[in-house]
């Protein structure tokens, strides 16, 4: 099945970049995008105001924390993700995997699903392919993610050892996790009944190129709305993940948008964009902030330090948000320095709109045929602390 | 000596309720008015964008907190108050003497002024009323309040036995701390040196009514640029508050704006406006909406409460906040279940955005004669609590 509502066409190319454009039922979203995360349904301290404003246009919802709370029902009754939270542009959810394998208790894999103990009440639930289905259809995101088999980061993906990236003998498990993530693939093909939800599969496999280009093979097969580039970010070689990014964007079908999970630092999304990828979703531009690093094109600045104390600039000069507009470092300092739950916003606030800038800068690059000239400026100035 | 670049007109008046308008060299302020409460130069949550985006005309700032972190010396050369936090409007500093008697260690209170140890380095420190009107420049609130002596509330203001309230003996220390604030005040008119900052006397003598018209009487003759009434709104009955407020007022210059410090509920503040006061503050709004309780035209909201977990319609139907447009019930129900700190942001816009309406409400109904029925309304709406 093939969601209808939905149409992605790229509109330039330089290299392997690509930008594009792609119709969902609440909107266009111009790619490569950046999804900013409202696990619970919120970016933390952020509203669906301040999003419109810093010019998100699709955001990232995790499926297993809103099963938890609220509720999909919950979410369902009050009309899907966009109702319920008052984002009505494009959403996003996540299969709930992820989440359910790396914070749940007592957790077990079979060919079932994940069984798990819920760590907000205690009781044991059972994530399967359908049930992933099921939950993300009643939360309403436009764009909805399979269910894929989630394995922790094994310790030579971390740390690959020279001349082994990518090639080596795949773990038997890694092989084993990505053939049940392409039969879960497919039962959540099967279970899906909303005709105006996309669906994206998963490509796992591992730290090994052939395993992930089988998996990408077998995913292509299924027919799915998207791709995206699972267990990945986990601690691996940037240049190993750069590799297999290729080797999978070789055999997934072009004209499908390609989505890579959960990364990254600006330096990752501009090397991920130049191989070809659409579509990103990361904690680090909020998470930062909260912790009063922010990012500008001259690097990170940790904001709490000394020398900010009675710096009357912005934050990034050359940036266009709210907080760059009326406040400057000594005050954000300050903020920080007093626990003012208000300076977690202004960060944030700020490095969305970087990540946002970001990416509205990319597609222009790639438009002009400027890309190669556009990544190098980032990888320079991301490689700068501020401190 | 009284500041330049002032200008205090009453509009209109309706019994002893009047409106007016107060120019200052930041900006007009139309009366009566509420100032939101910035204590470290912020509104929790709240920036100065969206306090210009709710109406607020005029915000407080706690001199004490302030002096402590980052120090006035710092916002004095970030361009002030105005300058340090992007809130471009009209301020007002207290004079620190209420925070340094109820907050710091090892207080001690003589002629010369209040002696301490900071909670934050627990270094000695000195507030003299020479030194809270040099901070209070140094900070360049447009308008100062003149350091007075707070005394504990006596237990015979807390609950007054019927009969004796208003008359009785007054306390002897409170008619001591009612001519030392006399001497203070004196004091800091001759400290003044910046000629474009208001200055506030401040009126005490504790529950006594004949007490207090002499401290009126004392501090008028002072000719200060406004006048406050202090050591009120601490636990004292509502009914002895107003009738000292009305004492008070039948000595104070009628030309001068009258700010009653730190109160109160809806119901406190038409109950005050009624008598004639101009300007008020209060943390109700906020420490309210942070606990997740919403004011509303039918009553208070208790958002947390299992009633709202599938209510969809606005905390307050007819409110005009950037909460009330975009977000229900439920979804702030949720936000403080969950404990993300969107919720008391949100609570915060709209419980603001509800006092900064009362007031704009109350001018209106002053214009159009028709207060006494508008306090009616306020005083019935006050006294539900949805639970």
């Amino acid at each position: 099945m093939r969601a209808r509502g939905f149409r992605f066409e790229l509109t330039a190319r330089d290299g392997e970049a690509r930008s594009g454009r792609l119709e969902t039922p609440h909107g266009r979203v111009e790619t490569p995008a950046f999804m900013p995360v409202a696990t619970l349904g919120a970016v933390r301290g952020v509203a669906a105001a301040d999003l419109r404003d810093l010019g998100a246009q699709i955001v990232l919802a995790n499926t297993y924390h809103l099963h938890e709370r609220p509720g999909e029902d919950v979410v369902e009754r009050a009309g899907g993700l966009h109702g319920f939270t008052g984002w009505r542009g494009p959403w996003l959810t996540d299969s709930g995997g992820f989440q359910v394998t790396s914070l749940a208790d007592r957790m077990r894999i079979d060919e079932e699903g994940v069984t798990f103990a819920s760590p907000v009440d205690g009781r044991q639930r059972v994530l399967t392919p359908e049930r992933a289905v099921a939950i993300q259809q009643a939360l309403g995101a436009d764009l909805a993610m399979a269910l894929d088999e989630c394995r922790p980061p094994r310790p030579a993906a971390r740390a690959p050892r020279p001349g082994r990236e990518g090639r080596g003998d795949p773990g038997i498990a890694d092989r084993a996790a990505m053939q049940r993530t392409l039969r879960w693939g497919e039962r959540c093909q099967k279970a899906r009944t909303r005709p105006d939800q996309a669906l994206l599969g998963i490509v796992q496999g591992g730290a090994d190129a052939a395993l992930r280009r089988e998996s990408a093979r077998g995913t292509a097969a299924l027919g799915f709305d998207g791709y995206a580039h699972g267990g990945l970010g986990l601690g691996e070689n940037p240049e190993l993940r750069c590799d297999l990014i290729t080797e999978v964007h070789a055999v997934l079908p072009a004209d499908a948008p390609r989505y890579l999970m959960g990364i990254g630092t600006p330096s990752d999304l501009v090397r991920a964009i130049e191989r070809g990828v659409d579509l990103f979703d990361c904690v680090i531009p909020t998470r930062h902030a909260r912790h009063g690093v922010l990012f500008s094109a001259a690097g990170r600045l940790a904001i709490r330090n000394a020398r900010f104390k009675e710096d009357p600039s912005p934050p990034d000069p050359g940036c266009d948000c709210p907080t760059c507009r009326d406040h400057g470092r000594a005050y954000l300092r300050h903020l920080f320095h007093v626990n003012e739950m208000l300076g977690g916003r202004l960060a944030s606030l700020h490095n969305l709109r970087f990540y946002l800038r970001l990416l509205e800068r990319a597609r222009a690059a790639i438009g002009r045929g400027e890309f190669p000239s556009f990544r190098d400026e980032v990888l320079e100035s991301d490689a700068v602390a501020q401190n």
